[in-house]
């Protein structure tokens, strides 16, 4: 299933003629990040630079750091990166950029660099009406390159339906693209216009003057991705194995696996529960670290020692938690894959 | 702190005269393990093989593991343990412990075994009424040693006053001390009477007939345990150095800390964001992977590259999402610590 989610994102960028340079913070893995270039992505996203050194050694040559990258001590380990790999990064602010620039400016280098821009999830980034000011300021800065502009519209992810997600897409490619003009307008270059995220990339790739896009998650895909729409519980990817430890009550079994297997990040667009039991209407009601609690459903029933299939609530922060996944089909394990840039936290 | 925290918590298990096995998951790190040996711990509780497999590794002869550990698999791990140091499990149900049993009667062995009792947490455990009829079944195991009960109040992280924690602690050693003289009256084996959690200890350590207790979290504490009046801030001994990338709005900053580094565990008792700015009114309101949003109180000021230092909701968690700690003293870091016994999950 995870080849057939890399395939098809990959044929929907080919579609909507723009290039696809997922996020691989999503995995982690090497591997995987392999299997999405060979299948027709133009290079890899991630948020640390220490992820993009373990890319790096693994031998991967287009990096783009979609996040706002800022400090001396980081940009010379960019500066470092930039011999062994084309890297580009992400700014949202002068004082940002320019904690880059020094660094690459002393060296007579510049690095790439796409301006953030909000497009309504408040998080990062510039609002719209601020970007050509701050755009124009780092374009000046002498170690900089500008080259873009990108967004993501972490907002789908609180969308109650289908059709509400559908229209954060197409806002966030909408409003990437608008900025991309008035900046070019100025006189300032912006060939690139990027924009991200799993839900949202179907309607924002196809805005017009979009140029590439950064969805993560859709390999594996998760229970929130099922809630938000985007996929069906089939296309999901990754599951996690575990143990029925104890079965206290009738309505209660525990399994081996909590938030240090699952995270407890909450299920979206609505909260409920921490994971799915696969083959059973049961979900994980609540966690603690070494502890899952299932809410047994009136028709199912659990034995201490069983195993389960949990579907979990949130695929990219089940990747950190892990050191290794395993590459399963038909059934059976084809392949042990290390979480090799799992905990990068710098 | 950490020693101060340490040494403290030795000192009470002392005054009360019960002893002291403290719950290593909260570290993860064998030095800090080795300290609390140095100033009293009898030994070390964990929850998975796996850890005590690295602790037994680092040289540790002593470990109970807290959890209901079930299956053959397991079993044959813990035998091999079983050479290299005193390993003992706990168990909450016949066919739990019949599985470790299989295994150690088969090498004409036993493994010394704990009863969990569910004293209000319902999460997993027996409950008191049902005690005395598991026990004698698991007793009768040809590869069991039946040597105690245990219990945890995790409900006491809900319990809203100082007041309530008390009393929650003083139910917990109440309740398991009754099960351990009812299992006594009728002939069985029930020599360690074992209860765990900081905020419980203090009180539940004091209930006559408790024997040992496994508190965890009060080597660091974090801004949980000063919410339940545990400790005062200036007690946590863990904190997390972060930077502030962005600062779009006024009453917005964005620091490189968020899920991936302190996890999206809630504050307890009452939800309240994901961590205090020390030094600051300010605290983090929402997380996302790799980014923490601050809400910028009125007075306070945030900007770009400034290094801020954050409590932690919860320290337990924090501790399994990082490879490395560093051991600071009057502001130099005076160690680097592998937290060796990191994403153990079976």
């Amino acid at each position: 299933m995870l080849e057939k989610n890399v395939a098809r994102m990959a044929e929907r960028a080919r579609a909507a003629r723009v290039s696809l340079r997922p996020h691989a913070k999503t995995h982690k893995v090497p591997e995987i990040g392999r299997m999405q270039l060979a299948l027709g992505a133009s290079g890899l996203s991630l948020a640390k630079v220490g992820e993009a050194e373990v890319f790096a050694e693994a031998g991967f040559e287009d990096v783009f750091l979609a996040y706002p990258t800022v400090g001396g001590t980081r940009a010379r380990r960019l500066l470092a990166l930039s011999d062994r790999m084309r890297i580009s990064a992400g700014a949202d602010s002068v004082e940002g950029a320019r904690s880059l620039s020094d660094v690459f400016a002393a060296a007579r280098r510049k690095i790439r660099t796409l301006l953030k821009i909000d497009c309504g999830y408040h998080r990062v980034g510039v609002e719209p009406a601020r970007a050509l000011e701050v755009a124009r300021a780092i374009a000046d800065l002498p170690g900089i390159e500008l080259a873009g502009v990108f967004t993501h519209a972490g907002q789908a992810y609180a969308a109650e339906t289908a059709d509400a997600v559908t229209a954060v897409g197409r806002h966030e490619g909408e409003t990437v693209a608008a900025v991309a003009a008035e900046l070019r307008a100025a006189g300032l270059p912006c060939a690139e216009v990027s924009i991200g995220s799993t839900p949202t990339a179907a309607s924002a790739m196809r805005a017009p003057g979009v140029t590439e896009c950064r969805p993560g998650n859709y390999v594996y895909h998760d229970a929130s991705q099922v809630a938000l729409g985007t996929c069906t519980p089939k296309d999901c990817a990754m599951t996690i194995a575990a143990t029925v430890v104890s079965v206290p009550a009738p309505d209660r079994a525990v399994v081996d696996a909590g938030s240090k297997t699952l995270s407890s990040d909450p299920l979206r667009p609505r909260a409920g529960g921490h994971g799915l039991i696969l083959g059973t209407a049961s979900r994980l009601d609540r966690l603690s670290e070494e502890h899952g609690v299932v809410a047994v459903a009136p028709n199912d029933q659990f034995r201490v020692g069983q195993r389960v299939t949990i579907l979990p609530n949130h695929a990219c922060v089940v990747s950190n938690l892990h050191d290794r996944v395993y590459a399963v089909r038909g059934g059976s394990v084809e392949a042990e894959w290390r979480v090799a840039a799992r905990g990068r936290v710098d």
